[in-house]
């Protein structure tokens, strides 16, 4: 039976541990092809073509962002990063699942192209463990990591936007509660794909 | 944080193996309910009250019916078979999870009443398999298992009333991907809820 393949996208407030929670699960996991960022940014020392970003010029992103061609993009200070629209639908339509790890403002762009993927929102153990988290980066005066707080915690609002929630209180444990929610939606009967699903099951099996 | 439990209703054509599915399950999971039907039928030698079923007379059911207190019932030969509601809903408001495991009939009337559940359809590897279980029984004619396979094989079409589709080629993977929908359900969001979801991590947890 030949399935579409699924859009995981896994967001939450910066400092959460979203990034560390997508590392373990593609360490656990060779069935799941992480989507890879494009951006007009040099490459840092070590940095690979196609397997940390595919790297770009200006000229041709802003092409890509005319054309339609990202399901998402920002600007950061003087570069342009983005999700490649073409990669990720290509593996959608070979039944091949594709996590794509983004922050709220970028998931919010993606559901927006594509409302049929599954969106988890990883959540601090606690808000208090989240600025901890933010207070440990040690590299921002008392006002910057009171406004990074203050914006992670209003962007909580925006998880009902999202399918499911995942508590971060540990990495194992909340890559487990993933992989569940990966199982589940691979078993999620789809009012648009159901009546195949069903032709399918009687005609490779009839007797 | 209190939540509501699910009901998780495991339903499927005859012979397709539900039953062994939902006891593989109940022996790993302490934190799961089993909904226990009522039944008019006289308790048969070790069958225990409220273990097995919830024994009672015919007028008591039927007032039962009448005041809506079922989720659903059936009347097979003499005898009325039902889900009271009430122990369900009072385990769901407990936040325990309730497993369900019923026909395709009875499902459907669940589904009218509690639409908010978790509806499963266990399907078999293949309908040969399916037929070859039919038979197996050894105790009914050739046309009674002809009708039996007939009735499994178009009732496979209400699948498309479901949430999410079980293969049933092991007990031991039937059961571990029932496992995986439970707990990617436990941390669905759902629009009902969210607001409150949200109001509870912020102020369980606000610093």
């Amino acid at each position: 039976m030949k399935r579409k393949g699924l859009l995981l996208v896994v967001s939450g407030p910066s400092g959460v541990g979203k990034g560390t929670i997508c590392k373990a699960l593609m360490k656990l996991r060779e069935d799941i092809k992480l989507s890879i960022s494009m951006t007009t940014r040099a490459p840092r020392p070590g940095e690979e073509e196609g397997i940390n970003y595919f790297f770009t010029n200006r000229d041709a992103f802003i092409r890509l962002i005319q054309q339609g061609e990202l399901l998402e993009y920002a600007k950061v200070y003087d570069n342009y990063y983005g999700t490649p629209k073409a990669f990720v639908m290509e593996q959608l339509d070979q039944g091949v699942d594709v996590l794509l790890e983004i922050d709220i403002q970028g998931a919010l762009k993606v559901k927006e192209q594509y409302p049929e993927g599954v969106f988890v929102f990883i959540l601090p153990p606690t808000m208090e463990e989240l600025k901890n988290r933010i207070v440990g980066r040690g590299t921002e005066s008392a006002e910057a990591i009171d406004k990074r707080f203050t914006a992670a915690y209003n962007e909580i609002d925006l998880m009902e936007n999202y399918n499911y929630f995942i508590f971060n209180d540990r990495v194992d444990l909340a890559t487990a509660r993933l992989i569940s929610i990966i199982e589940a939606e691979r078993l999620r009967i789809r009012p648009q794909s159901v009546k195949e699903l069903i032709r399918e099951i009687k005609e490779e099996s009839k007797c």
